[in-house]
Formats: structure tokens, sequence, C-alpha cells
């Protein structure tokens, strides 16, 4: 299905679901939507720390087209999540109720594109085959901070063979709004991670032999949690795993 | 001279000349300064305009030391530009009296640094043989609108003889922070330059032998002039050719 077709679909309410796997090819992104108060600081998070925060677009306050789709982002994801001073309140299919005029809206990058690229020549990718959702970590790293903005970053792990990881990292490094190369290869303790098998987020995974290195890649979930941080007496996101699903192909440069 | 001592000349005011070919090898910066209220709509315009707009640095409102250099914006700049509504009031040595506490401050790249990298590769810059400030046109370009940030972008031209062209575009292409690869090449009327010996800004040169070709790059008039165009009721920027010296030496990437 073309990228426009499926988002009628949530603009319908006739699917809520995951958009993981859907219109292949073609890029998908996380929201963050902040009232514009906010957003000068939090643009300049982003350039200070573009790899978790690659972005992708940027509207002004009230815009609701985004540049990379023709859509309206009120209504074309399949679910949100509201909060309220960096509270969890809700989830909701559609946020119309909840739009202001002084809305501004980012689009940020997401690790499904550089996967892909990983698939492709081969790497296969654990957590895929199990099927679960790639666990991510909270680290020690510190993000460059930006106004009330800051907080460590959060990264998303794969398992490698050593023979794999070179040109993994030379491949995702070419993808520069998918969070680059890695962040950390091997030693989990040296970036405050100290069992593997207990991730913050997502789901464990299980090494099928002890050859494989875990490999450590920027997390989109670092710029939500910050945004949290600086408590917006409102923040909207795209329910993790429902993202924005932009009528942009998807890089395509390799190392 | 190191650029701290230079500078530390500036805040004393023992000095307020341009910083053309000061302090060899380290990165000059354009600056603009504006209300916190326009700070994000021109972060985002810059970040749609990187050729013209490339970013160095961007300060928090109120704050005064920039992360590229051991420095105070209000007083390490030889000379500085005060304008009002988008008009120019005057030049001052020193902004000390006009600082406020919403004011965010912009480094834009300049290209000192990829002409330096030129002159290294034994081509020839005409205006600096001259002893002319480099011509610079408006162009027919329109630059991605952001907010109320708008307008066409302004060029700097070099003549080049014909078998320099390629290498050139090859070695600025790398200058990311210094306008990047040219944004055309030979046919000024295409872009709405139609008398080349009569620039906007800056000196018109002699082309010393038929051969050469103009070789156009976007520059950082571009940014002062759609910040004027948006009208803040204060902008503050370097005067020209009164750049930033920061501590930061020039990339040195080569094509």
């Amino acid at each position: 299905m073309k990228p426009y077709d499926q988002r009628q679909l949530f603009r319908k309410q006739e699917e809520n679901g995951t958009t993981s796997g859907m219109c292949d090819n073609y890029l998908q992104a996380n929201m963050i939507t902040l009232p514009k108060e906010f957003a000068f600081d939090f643009l300049l998070f982003c350039q200070r720390n573009p790899k978790p925060c690659p972005v992708v677009d940027v509207l002004e306050a009230g815009v609701t087209k985004p540049k990379v789709a023709d859509a309206d982002i009120r209504t074309d994801l399949p679910k949100y999540r509201i909060y309220r001073n960096g509270e969890f309140k809700e989830e909701v299919d559609d946020i119309q109720d909840y739009w202001r005029e002084d809305l501004v809206t980012f689009s940020i990058g997401c690790s499904f594109t550089f996967e892909k690229a990983l698939l492709e020549v081969g790497i296969e990718l654990l957590h895929q085959q199990q099927k679960r959702v790639v666990p991510m970590y909270k680290t020690n790293i510190p993000c460059e901070k930006a106004g009330n903005f800051e907080g460590n970053m959060v990264v998303s792990m794969r398992a490698l063979k050593q023979d794999e990881i070179e040109r993994a990292s030379q491949i995702t490094e070419h993808f520069q709004t998918s969070h680059g190369g890695p962040v950390h290869i091997g030693h989990p303790e040296e970036i405050g991670i100290y069992d593997i098998h207990n991730p913050d987020y997502g789901e464990s995974i299980s090494f099928n032999d002890e050859e494989r290195v875990p490999v450590f890649w920027a997390c989109g979930v670092t710029p939500q949690n910050v945004c949290l941080h600086a408590r917006p007496e409102i923040m909207i996101s795209h329910a993790p795993g429902h993202m924005l699903i932009t009528d942009q192909l998807e890089e395509r440069k390799r190392g």
C-alpha cells in the first residue's frame, strides 16, 4: 500500500495498529509536538545531539501538514500519546481535540531505515527473528544540554557477529536521518548498562550463540525523555511503534 | 597571534579593524543576535537553508559565552552593527549597553575558510590579488521560508579558470560550515544577475583574461537580509568583515 492510502485508513480510524513493516521503502518518523515557547530550545537540543535526534522535518507553530508527507499530523498516525507537565495522560487515535495554534511539530528519524539496510546485506537481526521489540537501555552518556532540555542518551542494541560489526558500522554511518553509526560497541557496563537482559524499554532478546557482540545505537526515545524532563504543559507524541509514515523514500546510500 | 589574545585587543578597544587575514587557521564566523521570540523560526530557517546559513554555534537566550570560543560576544568582536525594526541604526565597538537577557546569538560560517583551501591547491582568487572585497550579488534563487524569515539567496562570486572548477567544487563541497559547494556555475543571468561588474555588496573585480568562468557560492549576507526582512525590534550583527574569531581550527578535509 502507498503511504497516502495507509494514512487514510488511520485518518478514518479503520486501523490503529503498529506501522512496523508497513509501506516498505518509505521513511517512518517519530513525532513530537510541543508549545512554541519550548520549540527553540528543543530544536537547539536536536542540533546539538544529532545522533539521538536526527531531525527529518520541523513545522512552524500551528502547521499540521508535514513537508515530508501529504498528511495531517492530527489524524494520520495510528495512535498518539498525550502528556501534561511531563506525565503521561492518555493514548488517543486522533489529536484534533488537543490541537492549538501554538503547537510546533518535530519529525525525528527512527531506526527502521537502517535495519532494513542491514538485513539487505545479510546481517541477521535477532529481535526481528525472535519477533520482539528491539531492546533499549538508559545509559550514562550525557546529551549536550540546551535550555531546560537535558538528559542521558537512550540506546537500542543489536547483537552482531564479530565479523559483521565493521560493515554494520559503515552502513549505518551513512543514515544520518536514522541515528547514524553506533555510539558504543562491546562493553555495556562502560555506558552504564549492567544487565543486558533487562532493557529499560522494548524486550529482552536471547543471544543465539556466545560469539555475538552487543552494538548500541542512539535511540529516538532520547528526545521523548528529554522533552518530558522539561515538563511542558502539553506534549503530544506518536504511541511507541505507531509512527508517521512519510512519502519520502528511504536513503539508499551504502557504506 | 592566538585568537584569545587578538580578541582581548578588541575587548580593550585597542583595535577595531577587519579580521580578514587574522589568526591563520582559526575559523571565523558571522554573528547574528535576535530576541528569543524570533529564534525558533530563524534556527528553522538556517536548518532549511544550510548552504547560505551554515550554523557554527547557537547560544541560549542571555548566554554571552560561545561554545566555540573562550570569549564574550558582547565585547570580543572588533565592530558591531545595531538594527532596529529592520533598519540600520549605528555601528559600535561594544554591545554591552544593548544586551538583554532575551537575546539569542547565532554564529554562522563564512567563506574565509574555503578560500584558504582553494589557495592552498594553487587556485588564484582575483579579488585577493586585486585587494578587493569579494563581489556579492542578490539572486532570484528563493530560500526555503520559515515563519516570517524569507528572501532570495545572496551569493559571492569567484572567477575561475575552466580547469579549476571541478576541483574547487569538490574542495568546497567538504566545507559544510563554510557554505559548501557552488550553487551556480557559469550563467549569472540564470540566477538573476545581469551585470557581473556591478555587485550588490563588496567590490567589482576585473577578469584578467577571457577564459575565466564566474562561480557562485551561497553567502552569509543571506541570513542578515532575511533577518532584517522579519523586522525584529532589535538585531545585532558583526560589522561586515569584522567577524568572531573562534578558538576552533578550520576543517581540514580535502576533496
